[in-house]
């Protein structure tokens, strides 16, 4: 089989033509879910991915072992891996008893690395060769850093206090502590890129993270590719409550401190059922009546009819869900077509 | 590289001369030395190892996951792996704070592995197939055992129980509860071995509970295999005191069922102050004047000089250890020398 990635320097190149360098920003689920969907088509994809999250089986493993965060680094790692089904299930695999429980393998598997190899940006080299990657993942920072926000005159410590706050009208201030330095590999891969893609993923969790990282934001401006978003489908109501395309692209754009040149929207209204769920919440469908001006809009059915199955899903049957999620393969496929690239044979 | 074993279906046979069959029985540190000796020679090596184990990690996870022990396989893999020394080193990582405190990443992952592959058996293939193995571990049963002894009127339940009880003289009787099937990929490996070795090994812990195991010892006794035994090295107070190769060989043969046909022992006297530390406790060197009748007896110095780089050891420096061990260099080339067996060019 055809490998890249970290084989690149060992593997001839098949096609003349050198494949487009796309780089996602993100973390989450959404990261997953569009590299999943990329890596369908015939470019080299590099996942940056933020460093500040502080919860479940990643926070533990921060608070004990004093490790960098695994968690989003695995999903992206797993997402690209032409790993076999079980090797992808074992990295998912959540111990469920005992002292374990809760801890996911492949962030021991991470973490584990990151202490014997003796730095996480080895861990990760070496992960990345055992799960055989076709692409890369590049920890945006190797600082450990905590998200903190300042709402009112509260200071909010850590990415998983801060998604439970109410932001909304009251956010002064978001940083990084310490300011994170960026990793040299992520503003080289910025530098290199064709395409960079900001999203999808959970506002302030996943993409604001990036854009907080020392000189993250400028390398992007300053790089010659094209600066793509991929606009939320929903809104939250703590953090972006009624929130339109116009919205969500003014948002991102004032941590990148410029304009995108590209924003990807969903057009679609899901069944008012899915809907509902959130609705309760106070959670709405990101309208797009309300679109940014100046800007290449590229507009599409954007939401998963069922659910795909996530990092933590895989090896369990796909289930129907009411969670409102990017579908991976349309979004991939609308990526695509703006940089005019056909998938693989 | 040349490998063999788990890839032996895809690989080119480099030699027209079949490589000899050998199977160590065993399954703690001694088969960890007698292996790592033996990569070295042109042979086919599998591990039959004990599944009694209860103590550590291994005992942690068993309790808390319900899992089979994964210790002892755990080592055995390290020992026949190619892969590089980082691979090896995480292999043995040990979390050393908060819950994870203790369990050996290994033994993480092979447990992890049971869990998602559905069976211990393909746990230890994926194992294999990670780690890149020249060789084959077989878990010598699949049934979840627990070694049992009689020790006057008293049950002990436990392997780390039984380590710790004094057996001598007062041990009626030692099974295991359940009885253990033996694996038949054991039963076959048996049968078409070249060359048996029981040992080196804790006699109780390692060796004897291999052979306790329903039909095990048939089928050693019946194989065209040379059967070869290891004599430990030493005496332990509480349940081998003063024994002598020839006890320790009838000690062997009683559980076998029948004769070896090739003692292996150590004719060497280490220094006093190594043998000072043994002798606080009782145990003692074991003495070769009492040696058996009617075997072929094979006599050297298999003491090793300096501790040899353990499992538990890997990638810390190399220690002189106040510990008799068995040198892995010499074991091995007194094997091959029994065997006809030149080292690899």
């Amino acid at each position: 089989m055809f490998t890249w990635g970290v084989n690149a320097g060992t593997m001839p190149r098949m096609s003349k033509k050198p494949r487009k360098n796309i780089v996602v920003i993100g973390g989450g689920t959404g990261t997953f879910t569009i590299l999943s969907g990329l890596k369908r088509y015939p470019v080299d994809l590099t996942a940056i991915v933020a460093m500040s999250d502080s919860g479940g089986s990643t926070g533990m493993l921060r608070d004990e072992l004093g490790v960098l965060p695994p968690g989003d680094v695995v999903r992206c790692l797993v997402a690209l891996s032409e790993s076999d089904t079980l090797m992808r299930k074992l990295m998912d695999y959540r111990f469920d008893s005992g002292n374990l429980k809760g801890h996911r393998f492949g962030n021991l598997l991470l973490s584990a690395l990151e202490k014997t190899a003796g730095s996480f940006d080895e861990a990760v080299e070496k992960a990345s060769e055992i799960l055989r990657l076709d692409g890369r993942v590049i920890p945006v920072t190797l600082d450990k850093v905590n998200l903190m926000a300042q709402v009112g005159t509260d200071i909010i410590r850590g990415e998983e206090q801060i998604q439970m706050a109410k932001l909304n009208g009251s956010l002064k201030h978001i940083w990084l502590e310490p300011v994170g330095r960026a990793n040299p590999k992520a503003l080289k891969a910025l530098r290199d890129a064709d395409a960079i893609i900001i999203g999808p993923g959970n506002f302030y969790a996943s993409l604001v993270p990036n854009l907080l990282v020392r000189k993250i934001p400028e390398t992007i401006l300053k790089s010659k590719a094209e600066k793509i978003f991929v606009c939320n489908l929903m809104t939250k109501v703590e953090h972006t409550k009624d929130y339109t395309v116009a919205d969500y692209t003014a948002a991102i754009e004032k941590y990148l401190g410029g304009p995108v040149d590209t924003v990807i929207y969903n057009n679609t209204t899901p069944d008012a059922s899915v809907l509902k769920r959130y609705a309760r919440e106070g959670d709405t469908l990101t309208s797009w009546k309300d679109l940014p001006k100046g800007r290449k809009l590229v507009g599409a059915d954007l939401v998963a009819k069922r659910m795909v199955r996530m990092a933590s899903k895989i090896g369990t049957p796909a289930v129907e869900s009411s969670l409102v999620r990017h579908d991976s393969a349309r979004l991939a496929a609308t990526v695509a077509k703006i940089l005019n690239i056909k998938p693989k044979r």
